[in-house]
């Protein structure tokens, strides 16, 4: 790696140019691209586009083009390894070299097995200057389901949580509209609207009746919906069936007929029981890989959010503190009761940020 | 008021001059003081001593005379008010006043009603320009506890809780030894040697029995200890009775017997029942201003916490946050159960601190 002050701000407006992408390239990578000349002015940008369109270095490339810029011999910044393979498109590595650029500074590696390395090595033999590195760890942050699935075959999980500065989510009689302010709830919308599934209970379908979509901020996109169901209780005409989006029910035990009703209202039933007679959540999260989820978004209740932490399935929690006491209530999850301090589940606060008169607290499992 | 770009670092050191004096001075104000001269030479500096001792400015002039520095012409930056009045030490104003300086800065006026403003007047009528509220809001936190009883009466009650990110400050078998980390332990005896009073109940006493002292950070003096205990049934050897330092028991029912052997370990017993046969709590804090405490430090289970919060006596909630969590447990207070969100209690965030791998998050109750 060999990188020099004048890197930074490119890679930086490159990162901020795939976080534009956010909601919109699932399940591709979010990447963003910048060309800039030999005297520092910046030739073309872009970034991927929905699964299937062009890539980043592709939409930088017609960017310059429009603009009347020749990149001949120019420096292109891209926050995740260039595509070497033939996918939904062409392998950027290719456009890249066929355009003459001299060099390619790439923030993170490619992970993708039809990727990794092979990029930066093409580009390589190509007599181009490759420098892999630079802001890798941001980088790193936009993509984090799609290293997940590519690395583990099996999405991120974010656990999405609002609750009072004491842990209560709701109160002993149910009521949790609302604990957390309206900023906080829009906040929530952008997390769903990142993510390529949002994951629910049915004891939550069966007592809020959610519609669980994107509401609050705009997408190009609805995340698709994933119901933990084990007896297919879902009921028809819960208010999930109301957006237009790919609809998932986990089952644990098949009946034809309530199987039927649902796929009539547009659901895929996928039965996958385990031994208790539930649905077997890990063989799930192996079924959502499969289909190409990178990260799911938890919102369940405490019995499932307890379920999937204790198999070790959650990577993130996703925590909006509230600030008030609700003294008893309900819990974030249904954990324990542990003995021992040993057992409580570890965690490492990654990030808190204020919204609103809220605290937004990121968290990771500790492995 | 008006305050030159000149002023802001002075004031700034006068500040940190002040926080150096935080464990040292109750039931006093912290209070630092810098003198500069005309050419923005830092004349002289110091903070108030122990009670009875020299305040801020006089130590400044003290040190100025120590350097061979003539004051004479030179602005003095102080936290606090002078004072005007004849306490355990002369007034500071006539103090500035000899020594002639031509201007002095302040950066909150002093709510003491023997002080409250006649210190500015008493300046001004000697020909000094003063000028009042430069960095206010900092200096005012440095001394919270202060304005809070000179205004109220009472002293400012900050209550800490350290919990799991789930709000569980013990395991259901009562384990709870530890929870949050050494930094955040070491954090929290910081808090304690700020107050002037920690304050436990009789259920943390026998459960724990724990010291409640200033250990884990230096300190020139411990805080007094305060003990919620309706039935006087503080053990004779309770390890509370270790530290040097005023030990105060607040009871309901007075037991003459009981009385006179706590009395003999060197507390002082004060009764103080309610109608319900309780410590009146409202009235015990009554006492604690009358006795000079500035700031409270609750350590307690989550009985007291919930009734000092269900009586409104909290200002201030000093919370540290591990990063884990614990599912069923013993939560931060017994507060409700409502039935309705408006009956929780209402805080502001006022401050989120990394504490090692936790998080110390102060909130403080909304009026």
């Amino acid at each position: 790696m060999s990188f020099s002050e004048h890197d930074t701000p490119h890679m930086t407006s490159a990162l901020a140019l795939a976080r534009e992408a956010l909601f919109l390239t699932s399940p591709n990578p979010r990447v963003g691209c910048v060309m800039v000349g030999a005297d520092g002015a910046v030739l073309g940008s872009g970034h991927t586009q929905r699964a299937g369109e062009a890539h980043a270095e592709v939409m930088a490339l017609r960017d310059a083009q429009a603009k009347n810029n020749d990149v001949k011999g120019a420096t292109a910044y891209v926050t995740l390894e260039p595509c070497s393979h033939q996918g939904r498109t062409g392998p950027c590595c290719d456009a890249l070299i066929h355009a003459g650029l001299a060099r390619v500074v790439v923030a993170e590696g490619d992970p993708n097995p039809q990727v990794a390395g092979q990029g930066v090595a093409r580009l390589r033999a190509a007599g181009m200057q490759v420098d892999v590195g630079l802001l890798g760890a941001e980088a790193h942050e936009l993509n984090i389901g799609f290293f997940k699935r590519m690395t583990h075959g099996t999405p991120w999980v974010r656990m999405k949580v609002a609750a009072s500065l004491d842990g209560q989510t709701a109160l002993n009689n149910g009521v949790s509209q609302w604990i957390t302010s309206h900023p906080a709830r829009d906040d929530g919308h952008a997390w769903r609207a990142r993510a390529c599934a949002v994951l629910t209970g049915i004891g939550t379908v069966l007592e809020d009746d959610p519609q669980l979509d994107v509401r609050a901020v705009p997408t190009p996109r609805q995340p698709a919906l994933v119901v933990m169901d084990s007896q297919l209780e879902t009921p028809l005409n819960a208010k999930l069936f109301k957006p237009q989006r790919p609809v998932w029910i986990y089952c644990a035990l098949d009946d034809m007929e309530r199987r039927q009703a649902l796929e009539a209202k547009g659901a895929q039933v996928v039965c996958l029981p385990n031994a208790s007679g539930k649905v077997d959540l890990a063989a799930m999260l192996q079924d959502l890989g499969q289909k190409q989820i990178n990260e799911v978004h938890v919102e369940a209740g405490h019995k499932l959010n307890g379920s999937l932490l204790r198999e070790g399935l959650v990577d993130e929690l996703l925590t909006y503190l509230a600030p008030k006491l609700m003294g008893q209530g309900r819990g974030m999850t249904n954990l324990g009761p542990f003995t021992t301090l040993d057992d409580a589940k570890a965690l490492a606060f990654h990030e808190v940020t204020q919204i609103g008169p809220d605290l937004r607290i990121l968290a990771r499992l500790s492995r």
